[in-house]
């Protein structure tokens, strides 16, 4: 396995900022991206993390993305509004659509943000915790272009489609769910390719859509729930289209411009998100709903493992590699240290073996 | 196997209706608590469907029940409400939530109501599909007490915990998801002990944790995502619990007094659900949404299908069964035909091997 280096979080932020910048994005929009990739890179979710950075700065440069994009925000009704992407980097429009979610729910209860004329956004995640940090229940979807299969089929049909869930949780954490509706990204093939690893069963399949468990065989990947249940992972894919682009009148996955891959690097994508908060203070009450959430997060935490398992709240794995991280710098892949200048002998960072995920 | 019975379904709503009234119940309890088990009934959701009716008659007579809740409804912003629903029968204050969250959403964009003081309400997908009906798109989630392992974990916690989504779909029917959270429904497994069957791997395991595919052993079903990913299945289940539960200050799934097979038949549960309905007149507007959800739909389902495999969009196979029972009527385990005096003899309904379920 080649090496792989570790940078503090200000240095990388930095040097994200600085490509991006470079790239052609403007002070704000770089900002919002550089935000929602270290909040990945912090929790260890790399495969949404910093290396991300290198494709985004090669459609602003090819033109599909807009560098400063103008975000147009809608009010719609008392709890609904659209936000105009622009054509932008996909972060700042979701961050905004965030903000104007949290600041309905303030008034309204609940707030639902459409985003139309957007693009990759990173980590639905990174939107979903802003509303927990607003003491709010945050839902963030988008769908993105096609690569898992529908359950029976043979062709890929759905993007990744995540789902992100986020809510104060009582504690200085909040808890967090951020899931891909496949089992698995595709990101774990590459990684499994290069590391000439057996992929679990019934989580890809090869071009014809037969399950294969050989990483250089993948042609799509299967929904969650595998070859029994993997219609629920289908169809939970489905809410991910339908709010973020059939709602919105966005682009289906089916329909979409491939994010890497294909011919096409200058014409925008029309991608979708939805965004939902919804305020504790208008239900049970913010002191019951954070107190119930301790009291639900203890009782999970202290069921009973099976032997060899560990019972974890969602988010509890993301905090204990931030902390880790927050005191070991951050990992980079050698591709993504280079593209960032960020290596070895340049830096003075830490050197170290990286660890498969 | 037994035999089971056929029966046309205004013959089987009338006596459930009767056996509600009987048992205590109102007439207008009784007709929410009949319109959600004759909707699962005609599509096929047996597990929720007529022969829960027994369940309610017993816990009617016993006192956990109100036999004639006062639903109290008080807005709370907005786009917010919440319904109390006074101990009765969960579908009645479950349908007046769906219909209050579908008027919020006509003025405010989206309306998100939550219940507490409820109680078992059947089948999600019987108030997520009204929002569809209304022209909205509808998201409901309940908890209920504890049958569900944690990823990892060697004791019940969560419940099956469904979320179910609807929307228009352009055509006659919507588009209609209704999941549990688990893998399986634990009927499953009591129908496989009947029959002698073996289950699938990774879906429930024995009471230790330990998984299993012997009926006889279960003591617990696993989340969706079988042993490498059933965090995600676990995850989707603390969504149910956190808007259900937690959000509207209701019992948790680990604090609820047990269904059935507890000692305690009188006391109230406390169950919360939570109901979300979505205008798509305040995002890209009801006509592009329709017809995006047809050309969604349609490409979806003309996607080339594995070998032996159909892909169906999520509602397809419901609506199917529902076609075959409005011809040939609504097969009626023989428990539930003699509790409500339905059998071959007396009633002349066609009489048929019951087919695996």
């Amino acid at each position: 396995m080649k090496d792989s280096i570790r940078v503090p979080a200000q240095v990388l932020a930095d040097r994200l900022n600085g490509a991006l910048l470079d790239a052609g994005a403007s002070a704000g929009s770089a900002a919002s991206a550089v935000r929602a990739l270290m909040h990945a890179s912090r929790i260890g979710v790399d495969s949404h993390g910093a290396r991300l950075v290198e494709h985004y700065c090669t459609v602003l440069r090819s033109g599909r993305l807009a560098g400063d994009p103008q975000l147009c925000v809608e009010r719609r009704a008392a709890a609904a509004a659209v936000v105009d992407g622009g054509d932008g980097l996909g972060h700042h429009a979701a961050y905004r659509a965030m903000d104007v979610a949290v600041a309905l729910a303030r008034e309204a209860g609940v707030g639902a943000v459409g985003v139309v004329r957007s693009s990759h956004f990173g980590a639905a995640g990174a939107y979903a915790i802003e509303a927990a940090r607003a003491g709010m229940v945050g839902f963030v979807t988008t769908n993105a272009d096609s690569i898992v299969a529908p359950h029976g089929g043979a062709t890929a049909f759905h993007g990744t489609n995540p789902l992100a869930f986020a809510a104060p949780s009582g504690g200085a954490r909040p808890w967090l769910l951020d899931m891909a509706t496949s089992s698995i990204p595709f990101n774990r093939v590459s990684l499994f390719r290069s590391l000439g690893l057996t992929l679990p069963e019934d989580v890809a399949a090869d071009e014809g859509g037969v399950p294969t468990s050989d990483p250089q065989a993948v042609g799509m990947l299967l929904p969650v729930g595998g070859s029994d249940f993997g219609f629920k992972g289908a169809a939970l894919a489905g809410v991910a289209t339908i709010f973020s682009a059939i709602l919105q009148g966005a682009v289906a996955d089916h329909e979409m411009i491939r994010m890497v891959g294909g011919d096409d690097m200058k014409t925008p994508r029309g991608m979708g998100h939805f965004v939902l908060a919804i305020d504790p203070d208008r239900f049970g009450g913010q002191a019951v709903f954070e107190a119930g959430m301790q009291t639900y997060l203890a009782a999970l935490r202290a069921a009973p493992a099976r032997a060899g398992e560990t019972v974890m709240a969602p988010g509890d794995r993301e905090w204990r590699v931030e902390a880790e991280r927050a005191r070991g710098g951050i990992p980079l892949d050698p591709d993504t240290a280079a593209f960032l200048g960020l290596d070895g002998a340049r830096t003075g960072v830490t050197v170290a073996r990286k660890a498969g995920q």
